[in-house]
């Protein structure tokens, strides 16, 4: 019996992961829960999976829950309390489903508190770095992948040895724009970017997927997870999500790993790994004839992916620089500050005019999170 | 340093084999060479790769060979002969790259005399069934495939337990005439079935890729060499040859194996498995658009497939007599004796009306295969 804390339990990842565990009550329960301000739903969670503890970012959220499902857990409140649940709660595994820069100390004290952590959080990676894959080999814990690239990757190197590995090609849907001319992907409405074709994500994610950011994170998110330098990774535009990504090896042969968009199969896959477990989510249907399309992707109408290129390669904290820069920008467009390509062009400049730092640490890189976030403001206000 | 025997080494995956040997010539060494009649090929081999011994089946053949290499390696010659090469040379591993039934007993051979197996011939399973995977079990040596879709789900099965797998899915090219109507078939030449859209093969298996026999033969091939009953094979018709196979598991994930169709990529890797070699072969080129169709078979026009997966479920003898029927019918439709569509009907009534033994003996199944080589006679015959 596996016991788990589910990170962003109210959002995509974390009602996901709560599903797998619903299915399979035999491998799994859930030691704790954290969300940010979704009281109603987070009582619910509580009445259905009995953890032993919560948290709540929002310390008004906590006190909701503390009223009405406060006999049956303990519940944390602030980022301190988000913390303190994943220190002090006994479990096997973290799940992080935050979204954002918030991610990365959760990691570090799950990894630190004798965790392992399945992470969806790609901003734990691509902000943290260097410093987050030293605490994987310090502290001996594993950091298995549940986004489906980063999850395809994974099973695509099982019984390989590293030194066999040539490049990692990721597979991208394109979002929504994949054919807009650069005029008219300046036009884009905010309507527009949250209508993902393949698969039903948060905001966050979903603008990234339509930026293209989405796959650049996931570059660097790869680059460190795998040990693999950015040269040697690229990106396919491949429409139909099914082929989640491959890698090639050094004598020419390829591995990929294939399913139906379903984010609940690399959850899965994370909670069982290195064994399998049967679902109800699966399966390609080879009665009918179907196409996998792969195309190599626009770099000059997508330029956040080739943003994040140019992080990777610079290193330090250029990475925490992209990653702030971008979380800061979506929400200007979201909030219809920006326009859509305004974000990249936003994320280059915060880029380019921080204070770069080669060898930083943990709080050099919150310290850049937040000045590049603060740029983005800056620009927004004119 | 792996020193290797190759059978059939004057054919196509012979020379391909040898390829990979020149390319790296600190990991292997040839031990023995057999092949059937060329002679002078043959001699250009010995004076290439030096190896301890050869083997020859054709008595004059082996007589030119020792005349003129007799000096620098010892011949042995017939169907005895090609036995003693296999059994008395000393070696990590056998190369069975011959062509039908005749590939059984050095398989069984090479495994008794404490030899790993890299096995092109899919007849050694196909006819040799249960008492070859026992052999395997007994000596504890290994059988490596190396056609391209049996060394596919080998490669998408490392590291997976066995229990994971939910089902094969074995991909075809679908051969010359995958469009043709019934009408269409029964009119096609030997010029026609020779033309093999994506990879240069020998005759037998360009033929029996264009009947899709090749493919009911892997099937076979592959519920053996795996464990994986009939009912969970799959065939998928794919035109390009550019993804080998996949493997269904459990959970709803696939893995698949790809590379550019050159069946020198499968014969290193099981030379080197489960490590990589570096290879000049390979590669799939992301920086151009490309497509990978999947569609399911047609088991009306195509009745060869369909006759592979009775003879699997009835087993005993049947797939030894589909073997044997088939291999005497592809010479006969070659030499002009019979049609194209006639091949699975001649296929189809051989098994029908062979002697069935449920538990066969490794004589058993030769008698069999004879038997089923003279009924097809006796049609040609009238």
């Amino acid at each position: 019996m596996k016991r788990l804390i589910i990170l962003g339990s109210t959002g995509s990842i974390g009602t996901s992961s709560l599903d797998v565990i619903a299915s399979n009550p035999d491998h799994f329960k859930v030691a704790g829960l954290a969300a940010g301000g979704s009281a109603e739903r987070m009582c619910e969670q509580v009445r259905r999976f009995r953890p032993l503890a919560v948290a709540m970012g929002d310390q008004k959220a906590a006190g909701k829950v503390r009223k009405e499902v406060g006999s049956l857990t303990r519940v944390f409140a602030g980022s301190d309390g988000l913390i303190d649940l994943v220190r002090d709660t006994e479990a096997d595994a973290v799940i992080n489903g935050l979204v954002g820069s918030v991610g990365m100390v959760p990691t570090i004290t799950a990894l630190e508190s004798n965790k392992d952590v399945y992470l969806a959080n790609k901003e734990t990676i691509v902000m943290g770095g260097d410093i987050v894959m030293d605490t994987v080999r310090r502290t001996g814990r594993r950091i298995v992948p549940i986004d489906s690239e980063m999850s395809a990757i994974y099973q695509c190197l099982k019984g390989e040895d590293h030194r066999s590995v040539k490049r990692l090609i990721l597979t991208a849907s394109g979002g929504p724009f994949v054919d807009f001319t650069a005029d008219e992907l300046d036009a884009v409405t905010v309507k527009q970017a949250l209508n993902h074709p393949n698969w039903p994500m948060g905001t966050k994610n979903t603008i990234d997927s339509a930026t293209l950011m989405n796959k650049g994170l996931e570059v660097i998110e790869a680059s460190r997870l795998f040990t693999v330098p950015g040269n040697r990774i690229d990106v396919t535009i491949h429409r139909s999500s099914i082929t989640h990504s491959l890698v090639e090896f050094i004598d020419g042969s390829l591995m990929s790993q294939l399913s139906i968009p379903d984010m609940r199969l690399a959850i899965q896959y994370a909670m069982t790994d290195p064994e399998r477990l049967k679902s109800p989510y699966g399966g390609l249907d080879f009665t009918k004839p179907f196409t996998l399309t792969f195309e190599p992707p626009d770099y000059e109408r997508f330029p956040c992916l080739k943003l994040a290129y140019e992080a990777l390669e610079q290193g330090g904290t250029a990475t925490a620089a992209l990653n702030g820069a971008n979380e800061r920008a979506v929400e200007a467009f979201v909030a219809g500050d920006i326009s859509f390509t305004n974000i990249s062009e936003a994320i280059g400049r915060a880029i380019d005019e921080h204070r770069y730092i080669p060898e930083p640490t943990i709080d050099d890189l919150i310290e850049t999170d937040r000045e590049s976030k603060r740029f983005i403001e800056r620009i927004i206000s004119g």
